[in-house]
């Protein structure tokens, strides 16, 4: 690469792109650890767009109607702290960027969200950024369509590398992106044909400029040094009717000894190196130094939105105060007013009509609460509609020609979907949800860990959530499945008994701010438990009294879900031969195990056997051999699964597998000996 | 459709392939339940394939040389029941066909390959079995390197459904596919334009032809109910240099009512529209009646191969009889003799040189003493081989120029590798292993969970397994992974804590005949604690005493991986209080649960107070609830995670989660009282 030649066709780039590769090659000495060639290598790219395209005020890196910038190759980390220090991010500062990935510093190994404003979404493993960035421009377009151009016109720009390509994640977006014409979307390939592992090509020949284009993109290859080139694609970007993949051919670690080497993707640290590189460059300045005026000039660009966002403030204020307290709740993620009275009311319904539903199909009736008094929802299903129970009919289908559409048909792509919804919830003013079979979770688990990780009130809508589902088979039947959510921090997941239980769980979940929640449906019918209407949320609490023993308390029985129904015939059948039982829904754990102690002992007290009854797998880990195998507190015993399940019709199951109520008392009369 | 074309132009054909969809709907019928609309739309093609060109020998399903046929859209189940039982399998009976999706049957409603053999994987998750195929096919190319051409020389035929290519994991096969240039690889596409929501293009416009090109496949379109087109079509791709993909343009649920609707997709149980359709296709036969000279026909079919497999039988003994015995031990899982007494003297040589390795370096010392005495060893990392440390010197890499190559270097695809190592387990003669950051599971997790299932000896090389990775921080860190995978049935979670045990935990995953293992191995360096040579494999127990308390024993530690040095360390303080400690390591917890009560009693004796110490997710689940808070056996502690990690170095990590000596130490005093 001759780098003369682009140091003097165009010094003042030269110079704002150098600071990013010097700031970066400076913070990982320093931290002797991270990812050099990517931020080095397309510095280019980024200078030219932050300078000429997108639209944002540094100052003010909260402002909804900004452009969205997502780093997908998220290990590039220094690429994004360099632009927000250099344009003025009041919290990426120079001490920020000396503290690269150490202890308690805003610049994080990788980009993460919930650590400084600015930050649009947490990557770094592969293929999530470009996802997310499917579901911001989804946001994006169901906003503009709901609030009108003048307060909702923006793109979202990627920049993705090889790795977010390979992960099969990006197909799926991809797809979807084609398939919805999401033409403020840009993605920018960094073409740089180096993994960690050597050549690209050791691994994968495909045409990306051909894939993509076989998804409906609008494809441009353009040389990522080029300042001209660069800007010349971002304006045919921009104009295009559908998505746009620029592909950058570039130089992983540009100038660097490492240039074009699977040395230069990773953590560059030789001082000689540096020095070298930096004399290569024509930039004499020292650790951390960026001259005053091109500080000054990348400020200028920071501050460049500035007019603008005082412009559409203005136009903000024009909207109607409704649709501004609207718009303003949406993006606090604050419920609206009405919904615990319409929970309430469906819950008092439900108790006195006592429907024979499976909880897929109440959670359909309470969506058709939800939806009409919160327009932030998104539903959709990952092509599977009708056994989800996700739309309700006032939810029209988001396509190109409709943009006010609040349900998508994901297609068979619940990882893209997870990713999107978390983009969709990212880009702030839009509350997701989206079904699949709960098997499936398996799928869509490294975008619902990240929901997790980033603090996204997403809800995922997981039914046919056991062996309950029947003829199916083990494929489609969880069991680890529940252990794995319950496993995953910040996640509550949610397994509902009846229609009350599942109307006070969406409840909950349409009220967390910081927290995904995950609901476990049956696919099965299941009887009305809740027969007394309780104003209350027992739900809120995780675990209830739900029956209480007659004479003296000898068994508790805990349950979830479809199987309290069996607890409540085992706890006939005890109470039928003089031993009180008690049975506790717990349609919670991650909720009960918030409660205060007094309240854990008031529900679960000493004493009485107990016997745990779930359709899934008892996932003891670690309290197995900490805690005993017999139990302090009481003698315990569980009906639930001990492997996988198998396929024939739901009944047949559970008696196959000991998940019945003669098994529950044979249990309790065993374990009082 | 023009049923009466269909039927007057190829009569024969038309019969046979007739066969297939009458049994479909007839099995669907009777179960009311299934998918009647793929069977019917591919009947066509699968005749065509099964009747002119699958190698195979019905009543011999196992024979090595057989072509493999997988059927990626498993809903599609009845397709290949008709087909193994109308060819003469000898397990897939009339009976079994009538008993579709019932208790014990064969017939399960996916295909599962551990029912009856003729079923080579088992699918139904989208995606998988076109994944699968790409380590079939890897396989055979592998196998005909080593054994020769005459021995091993066969086609992977595979159906793929419109969700398969929807999934992104089939982007990672047909990357890899094309890159590796599996040129005898065929995938058929039933291209029918319907999915479970609507038309495919309500989600996706993807020219898969051209997306296919893009990745360097062979492309064919045909019309997928044109016997001739089908033949010519399959002629092409058998000579192809390259994979193909046939694009074959078919109606689902051919010739019902619900021909080319989403309603075709599912359950047709409608008994006048059966006898309808049955009247269309001109087949006058009663509920799973198959005509004696139809049957002939296609058992005709079935038998076609018992010369040629005789033929192959016969230059099979032509081998040496090492090459047999070596062929024949690999498809049957059996580890060499020489195995074992290689692995103690690893373990001697290490106890007595006591290397402060990290245990993914310890993992590579291991692979080095294995990989050179089992030839069916196949390596990979999803592009972090210097991090996984998954290749030795003596695995050259597989690519067309080198079909001996035995390590693979799968590219950012962690689930595509995980399911092709399915694929290449299945095949059999292969045992595969492969690497990833053990926070990425998430993205492998789908094949993963499949390999449980299918009783799969795949070894899953996971490093950089705690917040001990440390800068790259929480999105790299995991933290309930551990979790994840021992709750998952039939698979054996290693931790081991030094290069002793990382060598007993290689023994035994390799030893497995019938289950994965997942290897949690460290970024970090750890010492050697194993230090005085025993013989036996002490990991094998799960759990053991790695150092005894001196004096009266007040408490017992318990620890896996790199937090047993820990345990270490604090033992030492506690001892040096007068403390008596026992340090208990337990690198295998399913291991540990398979013991008698007897063992596991005296390595875990109740009364003195426990410890735990993971640096992971203590995920307690049900038994937190079900065996008290406190425990019976013991009062019980927890040092680990209690939510995600951070950036930062590791030591500093560490200290800020909490998980040293020093908190062991105090945990385990506040305890004692």
């Amino acid at each position: 690469m001759d780098l003369i030649a682009l140091r003097t066709a165009n010094p003042d780039h030269w110079t704002k792109a150098t600071a990013i590769r010097a700031l970066t090659l400076d913070a990982i000495v320093a931290a002797n650890s991270g990812h050099s060639g990517m931020p080095m290598g397309m510095a280019d790219v980024a200078t030219v767009l932050f300078e000429k395209h997108l639209k944002f005020d540094a100052t003010n890196p909260t402002w909804p109607d900004r452009d969205r910038f997502i780093l997908s190759a998220g290990h590039g980390s220094m690429l994004l702290y360099s632009l927000l220090y250099l344009t003025g991010n009041p919290e990426i500062t120079l001490e920020e960027i000396k503290n690269f990935r150490q202890m308690g510093a805003k610049t994080a190994g990788h980009p993460e969200n919930f650590l400084a404003k600015g930050i649009e979404t947490t990557t770094g493993p592969l293929g999530q950024g470009i996802s997310n960035a499917v579901g911001f421009a989804i946001a994006e377009e169901i906003q503009r369509a709901q609030y009108g151009k003048k307060v909702v016109d923006h793109y979202t720009y990627v920049i993705a590398g090889d790795g977010c390509l390979m992960e099969g994640v990006s197909q799926e977006a991809i797809g979807l992106a084609g398939r919805l014409e999401l033409s403020k979307l840009v993605v920018l390939w960094d073409n740089n044909n180096i993994t960690i592992d050597g050549t690209v090509d050791i691994a994968d020949r495909t045409d990306q400029v051909r894939r993509f284009a076989a998804s409906g993109w609008h494809v441009i290859e353009i040389d990522g040094h080029d300042p001209a080139a660069i800007d010349a694609a971002l304006i045919q970007a921009k104009g295009s009717k559908k998505p746009t993949m620029i592909a950058c051919k570039t130089h992983i670690a540009l100038g660097h000894a490492a240039q074009d080497t699977s040395k230069g993707h990773g953590a560059l640290t030789d001082q000689g190196q540096l020095l070298a590189a930096k004399e290569a460059y024509g930039w004499a300045h020292g650790p951390f130094e960026v001259p005053a005026d091109v500080k000054s000039a990348w400020e200028a660009i920071g501050s460049r939105g500035a007019a603008e966002r005082a412009a559409w403030q203005a136009r903000f204020a024009e909207l109607s105060e409704r649709k501004q307290a609207e718009f303003t709740r949406a993006y606090a993620f604050e419920a609206p007013k009405k919904l615990s009275g319409a929970i309430r009311a469906l819950k008092k319904q439900v108790s006195e009509e006592q429907p024979k539903w499976a909880t897929r199909k109440s959670s359909e009736e309470v969506l058709k609460v939800v939806n009409p008094i919160m327009t932030e929802t998104v539903g959709g299903s990952a092509d599977l509609t009708g056994s989800n129970n996700t739309k309700t009919a006032d939810l029209g289908i988001f396509l190109p020609e409709n943009r006010k559409g609040r349900y998508i048909h994901w297609g068979i792509r619940e990882h893209g979907m997870a990713a999107a919804m978390n983009g969709m919830a990212l880009h702030g003013g839009i509350r997701p949800y989206g079904g699949t079979f709960m098997c499936f979770t398996d799928y869509a688990r490294p975008a619902m860990r990240l929901a997790a990780l980033m603090k996204i009130p997403s809800v995922f809508v997981m039914t046919h959530d056991s062996i309950g589902l029947g003829e199916d088979g083990p494929t489609h039947q969880p069991v680890e499945h529940l252990a794995i959510s319950r496993a995953t921090p910040n996640t509550y997941v949610f397994r509902p008994a009846d229609t009350v239980e599942t109307a006070e769980a969406w409840e909950l979940a349409l009220t967390f701010q910081q927290s995904p929640s995950v609901l476990s449906l049956t696919r099965q019918n299941l009887p009305t438990l809740r027969t007394e209407h309780k104003t209350k949320n027992l739900t809120a609490q995780g675990g209830y009294v739900l029956a209480e023993a007659t004479g003296k308390r000898q068994v508790i029985l805990i349950a979830t879900g479809s199987e309290v129904e069996i607890a409540m015939q085992a706890r006939a059948a005890l109470e039928a031969e003089g031993i009180g039982t008690r049975v506790v829904s717990m349609p919670c754990m991650e909720l009960f195990a918030e409660q205060d102690e007094a309240y854990r002992k008031r529900v679960l007290p000493a004493g009485p056997v107990r016997v745990g009854i779930e359709a899934a797998m008892r996932a003891g880990g670690w309290d197995r051999w900490l805690l005993g195998e017999r139990g302090r507190e009481a003698k315990a015993g569980f009906i639930g699964m001990t492997g996988f399940g198998a396929s024939a019709p739901a009944e047949e199951l559970y008696e196959k597998f000991g998940i019945t109520a003669a098994a529950t008392v044979a249990k309790a009369k065993e374990l009082l000996g």
